[in-house]
């Protein structure tokens, strides 16, 4: 199967009528990726490693069967609601890939190389980003992770144990983790920084999410007064701008993309609306000044509604700078491409706090990512398999 | 079947775990109440009349055979979502009550009594509220109301095939109208106007619900700065916080308690982001101009974000004022029942423009309507039901 033929199997996948994916973990359309995943890797006559976190490596072992100091890469197969085709799968095909590269060069190993995909990267289905990967690194309590729920209301625990896996048995993997050497993951760049097709990672920025509830009284639209009201929605309001301000002010960026309504009836006062603020910027007093600029002015709109606010720090990740001697490396191997930061979490900035981990990023040319029209061009992926293959036959074999 | 006992058998349906109702028309939920309404009907042998626009009405016959100038009582079985268990059956089990009563009385029809049940008086599945004696009356084109959908994307026209009505039929029913005298609603108040236990209707307040959608450009909520996005969730807050200071210039109230953001993830910018605007006022002129400021407070709040406005009216209902004389026999039979105006639309608003109608509510302590805490204690109930078959003994019998 070629990197083409791949590819062309995993678009239709949980792909929605606009063109968006809609890939939550564990749901059908992520098990049809996983079973994709599952029958490339038997192809290739790779072993696929279940681990006990729900993540999946397909490896490929040395001819004397030296199993540890591996070569991770891989990345992700789900998605955020109506995103792209690339964030994430991109990663994974392009590993399958650059191991056929490999294996048509006649290439022999010394190190196993291992093609991942980690599980709820997006945080999508339980709110948690690359909970896959903190649970297999020990960056989330699995009592915690377990309680997560979706929006269903169905638990982290409960979803692990309909897919055969055992919720108590989660959480940190040393044994797997002493396995591996580094890990390099491939990805779509989500802005317009690159301007050649591939470039490496330098860091990833602070980043985090807060769940601001606000609680107030649920009434008729109709018959209940202006000042008889308790009315969550106008607080949630100001929240939504007093994050674009702050962030204006502290060279940050701040989203509000999820709300949830209840009752959510056009002539119902709110009893409750909860909305979701992403923050990030170049460092950590950015981001925490940001976020309690936006908590402040929070809970100052609720104040006069007689609206009540809590706020939950749902995760966050500081700076992550990759490994200087592997992305020296890895500079080296491709010769000349630039080193860029990015904005965006990745499994890699979770692994990265316990294995050497470096990024490459494939160009994005209009830097829309998270979103339907996500693209990258096929010459531009397949120099992407040629320098990850590259990078693998210099780390495995070289 | 007492009144309380019809209570107790209505109480389970379409309950969530919060004590709010949802039951959406012809959901689940709602179909178990229209079977309860016609065992109702059969315990007492009157005649279901299912018309083409999915209402139900149950007949009581004079001996003779009368059909026509009949009084027609009743009021709706469905919710908005999270709402109360009072806010439209206890109008259909009042009516059911009244009829034991006046049965147990001996008292002997000149005149048929109906009992109905509207559909989607909520308006809560396809938005457009009172849909079901809108559509009887002819204040809604059947082509409009076929083309409505869900929350799920699903037909209005869809829903009436699947419950077995033809969609083709729907419209206004002269031959049905022709046979009705005059109308009596009788429903929970929604404020806390009523001090005694039982009142009569004045009017009902201009009132109607608009659609504003906001349509800009998803992308990753990490990578995208904040000059390069067009963030439909900014001018959406701004106009939550315009629709409050209209209502509060203009005398109105003015209600945003629908929201639908898509794609809805916590780390992508919004593509784009619906929100329901109801209003309500004293006066056409007062509500038109809340809505026009809100209307241009949304464009002005959008332009600077790139992000596109379109404004539609869902459904707009002029003042309603009751029928004079109507209103004078219901306050002579009751004897000095105060009249009060109301915020909230009622299919008696709707039927007023076709037959003589009239509005009994019954106290309603804290105010508190579409929300679980929705409450009217039981001897207020069964001192409504008693004013509802005097009302219906003096016109049906008198």
């Amino acid at each position: 199967m070629s990197f083409e033929e791949m590819w062309a199997d995993l678009l239709p996948l949980g792909r929605d009528g606009t063109g968006g994916y809609h890939r939550f973990a564990w749901t059908p359309p992520e098990l049809e990726c996983r079973a994709w995943f599952a029958d490339e890797a038997r192809r290739r006559d790779l072993d696929v490693e279940h681990d006990a976190n729900g993540n999946m490596i397909a490896w490929w072992r040395p001819a004397d069967g030296v199993g540890g100091d591996a070569v991770l890469t891989g990345s992700h197969l789900d998605s955020v609601p109506g995103g792209g085709a690339f964030d994430g799968p991109l990663g994974v095909v392009s590993a399958f890939a650059a191991i056929d590269l490999l294996r048509k060069r006649g290439v022999r190993l010394r190190r196993p190389i291992g093609v991942a995909a980690f599980a709820e990267e997006e945080g999508a289905r339980f709110g948690v980003a690359c909970l896959g990967s903190r649970l297999l690194t020990g960056a989330i309590d699995p009592a915690r992770a377990r309680a997560l729920t979706d929006a269903d209301g169905r638990t982290f625990a409960d979803v692990l144990h309909h897919a055969g896996l055992d919720p108590e048995a989660i959480g940190p993997d040393d044994g797997l983790l002493d396995r591996v050497g580094c890990f390099v993951e491939l990805h779509v760049e989500q802005g317009r920084a690159l301007t050649g097709p591939v470039g490496v990672a330098g860091s990833i920025v602070p980043h985090g999410r807060w769940r601001f509830g606000f609680a107030g009284e649920g009434n008729h639209a109709g018959t209940t007064g202006l000042d008889d009201r308790r009315d969550p929605m106008l607080p949630f309001a100001g929240m939504v701008l007093a994050a674009r301000e702050a962030a204006g002010r502290n060279g940050t960026v701040a989203t509000v993309g999820k709300v949830r309504v209840v009752p959510g009836g056009v002539n119902a006062i709110a009893s409750s609306v909860t909305g979701w603020l992403d923050a990030r910027g170049p460092d950590d007093a950015s981001v925490r000044r940001t976020v309690a600029e936006v908590d402040a002015a929070a809970r100052a709109a609720a104040r006069p509604h007689g609206v009540a606010v809590d706020v939950a720090e749902e995760s966050y990740t500081g700076v992550v700078e990759f490994d200087l001697a592997l992305r020296d490396r890895l500079a080296a191997t491709l010769g000349g491409v630039p080193v860029l930061p990015t904005g965006a979490g990745h499994d890699a900035g979770i692994l990265s706090a316990r294995v050497p981990t470096a990024m490459l990023f494939v160009r994005n040319p209009t830097g829309v990512s998270h979103a339907p029209a996500e693209h990258a061009e096929i010459p531009d992926c397949l120099a992407g398999v040629e320098a990850l293959a590259a990078v693998l036959g210099d780390l495995a074999a070289g």
